[in-house]
């Protein structure tokens, strides 16, 4: 089921800004039973990333009804909220009366194996650098063609994800997923104020890892560091938390923190369900 | 008139990849007398971006009939062709075997005033400054909110372009155009490699500058560099060349070069019409 704008549909108009320029922002979350997870802080983030690029963000009584029509149809699914600018005459000039537009979906859970989250994913690192753009960086924003190219370095269905670097060689993320290192039992995540997303589960676990009296950084994390590290993990809100089981030879086997992590980000679920 | 995949249409499916992902390139170009001009260049550009990303072009002939159905419709326009990588299941990877889809759109010719040609237009240097990405540099791709967040920078209708600087305060393009300096008679144009847009009429100029033993080099031009220079120019497709009259303080009132590149680029449309 696709709703524009509120209305049951499965095309866009041409000049929509989201086609021509990518001029729009999105997220993905899951719906289960019925509710979507974590959704006053999808909504939240939603509006920061309107807000960073000058969209007006949906009012959130009509993105409420959008999910609630979705879920009559389907309970369990991977929902999608786009925003884009809207339609435009040519030209990268802004019209501010120009109403925005909402694209909301939903589709299958992807359904992964259940030996990602016991085991642990193979991870590569990918040779396309993230540029770095202060003025875009952390935002969920559709201008995706690096995540694509750098997804296109691999066929190999061994490799759950790459590890996207910057023009330094620092790791910033996944091609769809925030990074978490553990050094002695704290957290380290990358600073995401030059390039990469900044995901919704990210954020849940700095604050829980904060709660529960666990140290959590962002610093910088060089690929000899993160190999260095005690656990890898992945995470995001259609997977939760993979730890990595390997990055070329570098392997782990002990997920302690990250089972405590998955298991802080289950009770989160629970607690707002 | 819209054509997608040479069908009349107005809107594309949910799932195309252009709309979730930037994921294509795009060409402007101008439709006088029922022809397009510079119509094997444009192709060319849209056949190298297009295989800069990955994506199969269309094939010549689609595209021929595409303009000439526009043609019928409208002897004089401005055309957009889009391709995309086509609709795709949710995720970053690609899937080889899914055809691209062309949107081949036509609207009315940008009526620009003509003292801009004769006499100049003003400009500004953009805040924001372009990411480095040499796997996207030089391709006329949908991730434009770069572009779209400079233009937002000004709404004074006397600044008629932006100047668009990379992260070492080198000149590199207008948020919609390409940029020329001259320098004791001799063209002087940015290095695209790193960001920035090829675009076709700069490339019509550089070769034209060779056949009439001009210099044309491809240089850094910082912005003491070009409030040094003799002249400054802006090219595109729909703009021909405008000279730059003024931008800050440094102002410009002989625009003899502009004026002879100009006579050029007319030269070389009426030989190809």
């Amino acid at each position: 089921m696709i709703l524009i704008d509120g209305v049951v549909a499965s095309a866009v108009p041409v000049d929509d800004r989201g086609l021509t320029y990518g001029d729009g922002v999105f997220r993905t979350l899951v719906l289960r039973d019925g509710r979507p997870e974590f959704w006053p802080q999808h909504y939240a983030r939603l509006t920061a990333d309107c807000r960073a690029l000058g969209i007006t963000p949906p009012a959130l009584a009509a993105l409420t009804d959008d999910l609630n029509q979705l879920a009559i149809a389907s309970a369990h699914g991977a929902v999608r909220i786009i925003v884009t600018r809207g339609s435009s005459a040519r030209g990268y000039a802004i019209d501010p009366a120009q109403p925005s537009r909402r694209i909301v979906s939903i589709g299958a859970l992807p359904r992964y194996p259940d030996r990602y989250r016991e085991r642990g994913v193979c991870v590569r690192y990918c040779a396309l650098r993230l540029a770095a753009q202060p003025r875009l960086a952390g935002v969920k924003h559709l201008n995706r063609l690096e995540n694509v190219l750098a997804r296109a370095e691999w066929t190999d269905t061994a490799i759950a994800e790459g590890l996207l670097l910057d023009a330094d060689n620092l790791v910033i993320e996944g091609t769809r997923c925030n990074v978490f290192i553990v050094e002695r039992g704290a957290l380290v995540t990358p600073d995401l104020s030059h390039c990469g997303v900044a995901g919704v589960t990210r954020t849940l676990i700095m604050e829980a890892a904060f709660r529960h009296d666990v140290q959590c950084w962002v610093q910088p994390i060089t690929q000899a560091r993160l190999e260095s590290a005690n656990e890898v993990f992945l995470v995001n809100s259609l997977i939760g938390v993979w730890p990595v089981a390997a990055v070329g030879d570098r392997t782990w086997s002990m997920f302690t923190t990250a089972s405590l992590v998955g298991k802080w980000l289950h009770a989160l679920r629970s607690a707002t369900h």
